[in-house]
């Protein structure tokens, strides 16, 4: 692998602004990055998936230019998403002596990086990191815009973070490396962005999915047009106050969906459960009168196409009723004074929160799609 | 009690900023001032010396004031600023489920308010709290200025956060029932402030400090001036990159020290262990030609005069070598790149922040006062 021309997005937050470079190749480049920051030292977040593959040529990158590199090897999965493996990597980092002017750099998935991330932001009250993310679901999604966190057993990123990374590195040639599941996943993410507020990429995304899955340019393109929308609308709203709750269009139900399997990856994982929760917002929308059933069919359509998930019931196993689900919607972060906040659409590429939903009409939906 | 007249010192940060609040009774107006902050619920997190003498009010102020109230009370002491207790705290805050609008209220010393300021700032990526400091050092200390945290076996306060409260409420009447030994403990940093800036403090407390010790309008005076002190420097530096680094006068010895007897309280509070920091930062200062052999003479029979410890000798048993606590001083996060950062003095009130000091001369100096 070498570093080749790579696409930049830069992400505009002021003094915490930062950019997102997306190519092949740019794992390689870290440590040249790393001195670039100042930094004297890094460690080095991962697990055991992805250690094996990538972690000596990153170490070998930042001791090559100079820095003192060192490392902690996670277990894989979502559990590793808890206050153990918090303190774990905090400890790790304190051991490795990393300072303030020093990094993290979080190399893997999701976990990794919702994980380092946050242990980042509370090391000395705040050191950088640099994201590299190596699934297609963390280079458009959890590595952009400084959300971090932990999961409990009341729900999933429930205590965190936000804490923007110095740099982010979506080097495009370990995707060749995933599972088809693994990329479907994160392709319903993909899919989300034209969801909310880009129709002619939704439309794009349509007629050119499968060389998306190729890869190459279209697939390039897709990570990047992702980026961007998702840079634009953190932009707009760094904490969440406001239009950020429009990137949660699908979590609602995504998040309840993974509680009630107790977050098992081998039934459900975050993408899949995104998908679903995409078809369900659609659905419910189009039920409130909001948008016309068509455009939830179109949805649910090109889903099931790449061959994603739509429905509660192509989960294996039990989830629980309605009522169940609906009290583990209770949970979540966007919950204010009682009611549910939704993201709905009123159309592909019109979405908007709606904070004030009433629970009834959540369990009588949800009652009505697990009959 | 009841709220009668208070001394309201204004700390300004944007839209950060909050009041403190100092007087008698202050405690038992908390449920309007919740209620006035538009919170729905709030957990009180106090531990088990203060919660039997003023949970019942506070909380029965809450609910007064039409709030779902909850609480959870902890082990007293430094070593339940871990992230065991932080995690308890967690669960505790999700289980009440406080959301973003709603209130943690963090009843009791710097323990509690460090562990639960940290609580708010990680839960929900962040909601608010309300400080209400129930010992002297809390009040001038660790309830302003939003530094929040928890200990590890490499040091403390490593793991963090900077979350402001939206409102500290000191209320006088509670330091009646300290111990002789506490409240000096807290005027340690008291004296601190009339260290780092302000000679006429300092003179002021040399001269009135019996009177701030028996209570009234002079011990109001004190805690008010040593909060404008620290608002005034967290104002010009909130994120500790510049000068409210001189709100660590004698707080780079002091840690090392209380790290050395494994922050075990009945040798040494952390008040005492800043009143010995005190003092060898002065006689640092002299021996490095900065400040006169007289001021540092004066600082430590101010200190001596009230009680306090001024010397690692008076700590009860043994704290190690030059060598063991220089390593301590190591993993402070003051250190930048090797070279240790000291606040000395040029005098009384002309502290200045001093980031290159050799680790050789602070051996030499630690070698010489333990001979």
């Amino acid at each position: 692998m070498s570093t080749t021309g790579f696409v930049t997005v830069p992400v505009a937050l002021g003094e915490r602004s930062y950019e997102i470079r997306i190519g092949s190749g740019l794992m390689t480049g870290v440590g040249a990055d790393a001195k670039a920051l100042g930094a004297r030292a890094a460690t080095v977040v991962t697990d055991a998936h992805v250690g094996p593959l990538y972690l000596d040529s990153v170490r070998a990158s930042l001791e090559a230019a100079g820095l003192a590199a060192s490392d902690i090897v996670l277990p894989p999965g979502e559990s590793t998403k808890s206050f153990r493996h918090l303190e774990e990597v905090s400890n790790a980092l304190l051991a490795a002596k990393i300072e303030r002017g020093d990094l993290v750099i979080a190399l893997g998935g999701g976990v990794i990086g919702d994980l380092a991330g946050f242990a980042a932001a509370i090391l000395r009250r705040g050191v950088r990191a640099i994201q590299i993310p190596t699934s297609l679901l963390a280079q458009v999604d959890s590595s952009v815009g400084g959300k971090t966190g932990i999961n409990t057993k009341a729900g999933k990123n429930l205590i965190g973070a936000f804490h923007q990374p110095s740099l982010v590195l979506a080097d495009t040639d370990v995707l060749d490396t995933l599972s088809p599941r693994e990329f479907r996943a994160g392709y319903a993410e993909v899919v989300k962005y034209g969801l909310i507020d880009d129709l002619s990429f939704f439309s794009w995304l349509e007629k050119n999915w499968t060389e998306v899955f190729a890869g190459g340019e279209a697939r390039t393109k897709a990570i990047a047009t992702s980026c961007t929308s998702k840079a634009s609308i953190v932009a707009r709203d760094e904490f969440e106050t406001g239009d950020r709750a429009l990137l949660n269009l699908g979590h609602t139900f995504a998040h309840a969906l993974e509680a009630a399997v107790a977050y098992d990856g081998t039934r459900l994982v975050h993408g899949e459960a995104v998908a679903i929760g995409l078809a369900l917002a659609f659905e419910f929308s189009a039920r409130l009168g909001l948008t016309s059933e068509d455009d939830a069919d179109r949805v649910r359509d090109h889903l099931k196409a790449v061959g994603l998930p739509t429905r509660i019931q192509d989960i294996p196993g039990e989830v629980g009723d309605a009522a169940h689900l609906l009290d583990l919607m209770g949970q979540d972060k966007k919950v204010s004074g009682g009611r549910l906040t939704f993201i709905l659409a009123r159309g592909i590429g019109r979405s908007f929160i709606a904070s004030d939903i009433p629970p009834q009409n959540v369990l009588g939906f949800l009652s009505e799609k697990l009959a």
